[in-house]
This record gives structure tokens, sequence and C-alpha cells, in this order.
């Protein structure tokens, strides 16, 4: 049985993925740094045969290629799944090096050791972020111009860049997802994660970043790894595919999410907002996210917006305690 | 005086660039690693007092500082001129290291020296390779999708990208220059000086990379750094400006560059073909460059892609002792 490699596989959305692939009868290789993520996400007893977890930091080169080496020790790569990156988008606005590494270094090193290893599948994530703030206009695949807000957009846009130039010699037909902002278990970050540790520690306010307007499309975790998993099933040609992932309506407020985590976690609790139209620097207030493609592949998401922020909230309420 | 840091100002564009600067009454601090450039292209006798040069590797954190160290030790820094970049672009297809540190890894250095010491105003030089091939679509500033076929394409993406980033927080209206091909001396490389070294080696005999049918747009680098100080000098706002600069016409075939080529160097040589429509993997066979933007800002080439050739060829001759 050949390998699926999925880097940030103990992360958030690498789990996910994982439990998926298990389930399909993949035989799986998580390399993770293991600096957000946890074993403790990849709890598959019934698989455990079929899994392999390697703690390994894909931005440094003598690790990923350590990695590599023994993953090709354990049979023959089939695909790597790329979903390590760093997940704090703030953190690299202060800090740039922080998606110069994580987010940019990992998809470099990883691209040279499927060139070394011969691997010609990839399934990038990549991110809505890679847009900037475009204003009102929706935002398909083939928009430009490409401007960044934040070092992490950034550092996706320049990963699919080096996969695009890769594309061109080694890799064959590699898929470039363009996720929104996804919700779910295990979280380990985002807003309403947020929104309900801030609770745990006062019952009573609720401070949000900015001023509640922003808005924006959220896709839960389970649809996500469906539409990876759709897309990549489809009859693959040689070329690139650039695919945007989201639900398909213009998504819900921070306000409404605020009131929807009050009312689960701690109805009283009075909410107190920003004034600035944004979270934070390289936060994008609002846009409207195009999923024409996918859809015309012949995928639908099972949720829209508000039932995957409903859904997300009983979720890591539930992870939290309450 | 305050000064402007021209990064890769030892090279051929940038010696160039100096040269004007200079000669506009500037002062000048060149930052260059002298790997291809060299302090020879900046003999500018009369302007000894105005020009300082230190050797550093950009890409290299310490070396960067250092640099900026003293600089800053000199006088105010005004702004910085960003053309550090490999500039062998078939030698990053072989080897992506090359152009993640030399064309990506100089820009995230230069911009976290440019944070530290609060400059704020950046002039880029980024290329129409981060375009890809793209077909018989013109290439203007907003179009997508954003594919590159090569690691320096894909570089110049990712470091558009940064930029895009950092002007949301410490940087203001940076201008980021989208170069086609550039033709002058002091040649350090290209295609010009590629056919006249190899008839310097054989003169019976032009052995051209690719069918000849590779048809591409040429600038003469003294119209180049006219139109990059001309938008420079127009009111800046705030916001970033992503300028196409090359030629009105849709320019010439490789096939005429090497007829004319042999005609100044030995007239008599037979010019023999490739049979691939590239000469490179990685090499845009055609492309047409739209620059209505610079026009429409009232800047006008003062040689269109032929005749920037034909004085190139001329000026390469004499460089290489013809």
């Amino acid at each position: 049985m050949k390998i699926s490699i999925v880097a940030g596989g103990a992360g958030f959305i690498g789990s996910n993925l994982c439990a998926r692939l298990l389930q399909d009868g993949r035989k799986v290789v998580v390399i993770d740094s293991l600096m957000r993520g946890s074993v403790g996400y990849l709890n598959f007893k019934d698989n455990e045969s079929r899994i392999t977890v390697i703690q390994a930091d894909l931005a440094c080169r003598s690790e990923a290629e350590r990695a590599f080496d023994r993953t090709a020790s354990l049979g023959n790569i089939h695909e790597v799944w790329h979903l390590a990156a760093n997940s704090d988008i703030p953190a690299g606005i202060d800090n740039a090096d922080v998606d110069i590494k994580n987010t940019f270094l990992t998809t470099a090193e990883i691209l040279r050791c499927m060139k070394t290893y011969d691997i010609k599948k990839l399934h990038f994530a990549s991110s809505s972020a890679i847009y900037g703030n475009l204003g009102n206009q929706p935002l398909h695949e083939d928009i430009g111009p490409l401007v960044p807000i934040s070092n992490y957009g950034a550092m996706k846009l320049g990963s699919e860049a080096l996969i695009c130039a890769a594309a061109e010699s080694y890799l064959e037909g590699p898929c470039i997802f363009r996720f929104p902002n996804v919700v779910g278990i295990p979280a380990t970050h985002g807003v309403i994660l947020d929104f309900v540790r801030k609770l745990k520690i006062n019952m009573n306010y609720l401070h949000v970043l900015g001023d509640g307007t922003q808005r924006k499309a959220y896709l839960h975790v389970t649809d996500l790894i469906s539409a990876m998993l759709f897309v990549s099933s489809k009859d693959t040609s040689s070329s690139i595919r650039i695919i945007n992932v989201g639900p398909m309506d213009d998504g819900v407020h921070v306000s409404w999410i605020a009131d929807k985590v009050i009312k689960r976690i701690s109805p009283k609790a009075k909410i107190i907002f920003g004034t600035e139209d944004r979270g934070w620097i390289g936060d994008v207030p609002k846009f409207y996210y195009s999923t024409e493609r996918i859809q015309a592949l012949g995928w639908r998401p099972r949720l829209g917006s508000d039932m995957a922020v409903l859904k997300a909230i009983n979720e890591i309420a539930v992870q939290e305690g309450f």
C-alpha cells in the first residue's frame, strides 16, 4: 500500500484529514513539528497499524530530509498533503519570521524532498488570505492583483508560486486549495475558541477585537476535508488546479458569532466591541468568496456559514469543558 | 543630504541606477554581495564623495544588519531601491535554493532592516516573470491567475507579497516595478551576451537555445532607469503602486536577435536552432506586455524593442572586445 504523507497532520485540519484518509483505507505518515499540533489529536485505535507520526520541523532542511528518509523506508510514497503552516496570523504580522519559516520554508523544503524522492502528487492548503482586501469584488481564482495584507497570506502566495514553478518540471498537476476560515475541532485557534476562552476567564464580559462588523465565510472542517478528497479524486490532468473552497453564502458577522457564543456559554455576559472595522492589522474586514469553480466540479458543502459556526460553537464548548 | 540605499547596486541595472542618482545629486550607498556585480561597474570619479559601497550578502541576517548599521552611521536613510536578486534564471530552475536565497530572502531581510530603521520608502525591482505563461492575454498589472513557471518568477512574486503585507504596517506606498527583459551594459547575463560569447569561442556557428520563435519585449536599461525615476518622482500616495515597465511594442523574435548579432560580430556564421519553442524550462516563449498604466502616468520609452536590442548588441560587442 502506498503512503500518503500529511505534513502538519497533527494540527486542526491535518488531524481531521488523517482520520478520513485512514477511514478510506490508506496508509498515512504524519510529519509535524508538534509546535501547535498534538499526537493526542491522532487517536485512531482501530487503524494504528496504518499511521506513523514523525516529529520534524519541515522548515529545517536536515529535519525534513530525515523525515522523508524515514518515510521512504516505510514504503512507496504516493502523495503529499501539505498543511504545515503557522496558524497564528497576528503573530506573523508582528514578526515576519514566523510565516517566512513556518508557512513558506516548510513548502520550499517539502518541494525539495519531493524532487529528491520523485514524488509527483501534491495537495496544498493555501488560503483566501492570498487575495488581500479587494473590497466588494467577488474573489474568484483568476482575480488580480493579489495584494495580501498579512505575512501569512504573503507566504501562502509565495508557496503557491514555488509550487507553480515546480509544476513546470517535477510535479504533476498539483492541487492548490484556497481555504476560507475553517471551524470545528480540535480547535487550536480562531475566533470561536478565543471567545470561549475569554468567557472561561470572565463569564460577565466578552471583549471583541474590532467593532463586530467584520463578515466572513466559514466552512466546517468536515466539509473542507470532503471538498479536498472530492477534487483530488477527480480525473487529474497534468496542469495546476487552483480551487477556492468555501460555503455558498457570504458569511456571518463577528457580532453574530459573539452573540451565539455567549448564548451557549454565558447568556448574561455583556459583549463589548472595539471601534476598528477589523480585529487586527492584516485582518480582512469582509470578503465575497467565489466558489463557482468547485461547484461546477459537482461539490456542495453540507453546511452554510451559519450552521458551520453553530456546530463548531457547540463542539468547541464541549472541548473546553462547557 | 539623505541617503538612497541601492541593494544590488553593483549589478547591471543597479550600477546604471546609481549613475543616475549621483547625476541627480543624491548620496548613494550600494549594498551588494559582489557575487555577480562588480565595484568596477561603479566608476564615478567625479562623485566619489557621494557614493559608498558595502559588500554584504543581504540574504544573510547578520550581514544585512551590519550593512544597514553602517549605512545608518553615515547619515539619515531616505529610501531603499531593492535590485538585489539572482539574475541567472536557469540556475534557479535547477536549484530552487538560488532564488529562495538570492531573490526572496534578500527581500525578507531588507524589509526587516527597513522596519528596524523606520525607513518607509521602497522601490522594488520585480519582473514580468511573475505572470508565467498566460499565452495571448495582454499582461496588465491586475491580471490573474499568477502562475510563474520559474523559481525566479516565483520568488519575485513571493517578494511582492511580503512587500504588500509590509505596506499594511510600516512601509508607505512602495513602488513595485515589473521589469521586462532589459538590455544594455555592463552586461552580465542575457541572450545577447550569450550569443556574443558563443561567437567569441567559435566564429562559424551560433547555437541558439530553442527554435528561435520565442518573442519578447526588450527595454534598454537607460529607458528602464528613466521610468523608475519618473514614477518615483510622481506624487506618492500611501497605497502600493504596481507598474509594468516595458516598451510599447510586442517585442522581437530570438531568431531576429541572432541574425543581428552575427551581422555585427561574424556575418558569415551559421545559426543553428534547437527544436523546442522555449530556450529552457521556465522560459516564457512569448508574451504581450501591457504598459498602459505607466503610459497613462505620462512616461514613454525612447527606444522600442528593436532599437533597444540593436543598441545593446553594439554596446555588448564593444564590452566583449569586438
